[in-house]
């Protein structure tokens, strides 16, 4: 393809971008599309073609057997997992950083790719309420794109057991233990078996709100201090996947002032976003946060507005990460390097090239402001008061945990007819609920996600898609209502027959 | 933005594109940027706008601020590290995936993305002659996207890990080795310090063209054995990056025979790319690879034609990868998942959200189909044979090794005036072509890597970038030879006077 093919081709791919969003817009696709596990080979060649083909016939095969078989996660009626970032401020920079297709692993390799990485971030670091000891211009703190949250708590993992390890070298790898609660995301447990090392679970309870108090993590680091084992970090969360559960840092604080070989690991991933907004800080913990985290983890590529991925990660001290990943062979070798007049940030995560992807997050940042961040958030978060007064007035469900932000979990659990019966015991709740998701799950204008909180199946509704409007929720809580009903009289039926 | 306004910026960004490219075609700008380290910051504003600007005005400051920063990877000129690949069917592919944001993990977040990447791995992994084990559709091997060569050495070596302490759980993580060579990427290394393991370099040599060989192999087995340690991974390379040199797999087949238990992982990051072509399949031991290799990385995203980031790696058995990536806490869990009947490719790679990468994969097989693959690589290495020749007619320089397919390594070697004469001493000559080295880093108009080879300062020049043709080589000639002999006469002249 020239360069005037591609101007052709180019302007095409906007058209149908376009019309692709009118069409989500005007709800002309379900969320979900209808095809079956399988559905695309039979329609692929077998091979690759032997000679190139005309791109006019590949962008329309493109339409014609890929989007079919997308799940739109930015269509309006999106409710499950979390949002998935998207803006189109967002796909130009994407667009232009992919035209220059740059590894840019360290400063030489683009100059403008680093240093622009190194600037956004100090811009969205404040934008959220971040210390300025993470700001790049610290010159000690500083912060990077990680390609997911889940590798930015694996590099905070290992540059934690690395400073441990270089603390008490007779520390043994087998007898290291990272601390996660039962409710953090499973990147806790993968990084555990990514790095073969053990990962203690902290017990959290419902009466908590799924979140990590401070006495647990003192009587788990007393106990295993005891038995000569080596807890190095805490990966605390704020806003868990599940329940949007938010670890109590100030007391976390407290109980690390006694134990401070111990790193903290704040992993935000979606409700980071919410310290854009003033009023959410204290419940987010952003003091405590400031004081006492070695590194942060938020996902603009969830709650904000950035196409995937964009993934910050931020860290008091930037030789925590080099210490721990810093391999440079003669190839690698800069003049600008070696005189440390520049950041190599491929000594910051754990590969070696890396996308150019600030330049999407300043094209965010500057097309929405401040302002427009915390309209988008606070947006969500109302939307979801609409949902949860919905729910509270209603006599088939009911929710599971306190709202978090923009997210609620809930269950079927009808209301007894009369005062005096009771409750649907818990294990039939759960049934009676596994049939109702199963229903959910059934539909292609739906989509929501199932979880367990201890022991308590539920459902999650999570808020954030930038396309989403009240009429959405209200629309999604009559879908929900409906198959609930009928989840229910389907669950009755035989109990009346038996 | 709102559609309309993202369809004129669109437009706009890829008319710009259009002039990137005739500017670099037409060498308006040179491949080097002229900018200083912190060249950037004070351009720009010290934090992010409160309120959301024009979009016109970010575009503008994007080609003021940002484009003469870059270090132009597609420019003809560009023959440092390895190329980056690039086509604009490329650019159209990461356009079309941006515009969707999907963190496709498991296959409900978006069939399409998963099957289309399952059905393109099918058609490059036979593109490059890779035994149908590793095929999708074998249902038992396969292949995907990891981030980077370095991730999937990384992967390769946890999978082999996560074997090896099944098969004997007495083996001590303090007591496990990897191998590789001492002429292995960094990833070896890096990998060694992400995991906390240690790494065995094993020693190759000038004379064996700096290949693994068998007996080195076999010996360090052997040794390590006999003091209790546990190899149980070799990283085998096809193409290192200082020179090019392949290990010689067939070798390490009659090794491993004898020693079972150990993984091997070929990376062929850049060299993998001429397994498209049947005349270079031999000399990169694909009989033996498809025997032996439990994993294999090749980098499209290299000489692969394809847009950062592009990194497939194929595995002999998918349970080699989930059976030590594999967490499904419940908000993962899936209908088709708990089917069994999709692959979830979130168990097969270290984060969880995974960019749709397989469109743009997809596009550009089709743009150029294998013929158009085949005539990219033989270009490049028939440019390397014109720069061969032209270094070994010269009298001032001289080839480091034995040039491999598109890549040379070369010093600064003056032939000795009379047959009589000596070379200059290693010493010297280090001096010497680091003086030569420092003299091409300032110039803005080439870029091209040093490196060092067993002691031996020396300097790579790779080509395949896709806009390099026969003159941008015999200019690169002439300029290296230009800087040679200013070089050799400012470190003369003091010797004279001396």
């Amino acid at each position: 393809m020239d360069i005037e093919q591609f101007r052709k081709a180019g302007y095409q791919a906007i058209d149908r971008i376009c019309d692709y969003y009118y069409a989500l817009e005007q709800s002309k696709v379900t969320v979900l599309p209808d095809v079956e596990p399988g559905y695309l080979r039979p329609l692929l060649p077998a091979s690759a073609p032997e000679s190139g083909e005309d791109f006019s016939q590949i962008a329309d095969d493109y339409q014609k057997f890929i989007v079919p078989g997308y799940t739109h996660w930015q269509h309006p009626a999106f409710l499950a997992y979390f949002p998935a970032g998207f803006s189109f401020e967002g796909v130009l920079g994407d667009l232009y950083a992919s035209s220059v297709s740059n590894p840019g692993f360290n400063w030489l390799a683009s100059p403008s790719c680093t240093e622009l990485e190194s600037i956004v971030f100090d811009w969205a670091s404040q934008m959220l309420g971040l210390s300025p000891s993470f700001l790049n211009s610290s010159g000690v703190g500083g912060g990077c794109f990680q390609n997911t949250a889940s590798e930015a708590a694996l590099v905070a993992i290992i540059a934690a057991r690395s400073a441990y390890v270089a603390a008490y070298p007779d520390a043994k790898l087998e007898d290291m233990r990272i601390y996660t609660t039962t409710q953090t995301h499973s990147l806790g447990l993968k990084a555990g078996v990514i790095l073969g090392l053990t990962v203690r679970a902290l017990q959290v309870t419902r009466e908590d709100n799924f979140s990590l108090r401070g006495e647990t993590l003192r009587a788990a680091l007393e106990e295993d201090k005891k038995m000569g084992l080596h807890p190095f970090i805490l990966v605390a969360t704020i806003g868990t996947t599940s329940s949007g559960a938010i670890d109590n840092i100030a007391e976390i604080k407290t109980v690390v002032k006694d134990h401070s070989e111990i790193k903290i690991h704040v992993d935000a991933a979606w409700a980071g976003m919410a310290l854009v907004c003033p009023e959410f800080r204290e419940m987010c913990y952003l003091k405590e946060i400031n004081e006492i985290a070695d590194s942060f983890c938020t996902n603009f590529h969830k709650w904000g507005l950035t196409n995937f991925d964009a993934a910050p990660m931020w860290v008091r001290d930037r030789k925590y990460l080099i210490d721990a990943l810093d391999i440079t062979p003669p190839f690698l070798r800069t003049a600008q390097g070696d005189a440390g007049t520049v950041i190599d940030y491929r000594n910051w995560h754990l590969g070696l090239g890396r996308r150019f992807r600030s330049v999407k997050l300043w094209f965010v940042l500057r097309g929405y402001g401040v302002e427009g961040f915390q309209k988008h958030i606070r947006k969500a978060v109302d939307f979801n008061k609409i949902f949860v007064d919905l729910v509270s007035s209603s006599d088939l469900l009911s929710l599971c945990a306190p709202p978090s932000l923009s997210l609620s979990v809930f269950r079927v659990n009808p209301k007894p007819a009369t005062p005096d019966q009771s409750s649907l015991p818990e294990e039939t709740l759960n049934d009676l609920n596994k049939l109702f998701y199963g229903r959910i799950s059934s539909r292609k204008d739906i989509i929501l996600t199932q979880t367990v909180l201890n022991g308590q199946f539920c459902i999650r509704l999570a808020i954030g898609s930038s396309r989403t409007q009240e009429a959405h929720i209200r629309e999604a809580f009559e879908l929900i209502t409906q198959e609930a009903k009928l989840a229910y009289e389907a669950w009755a039926q035989p109990q009346i027959g038996a």
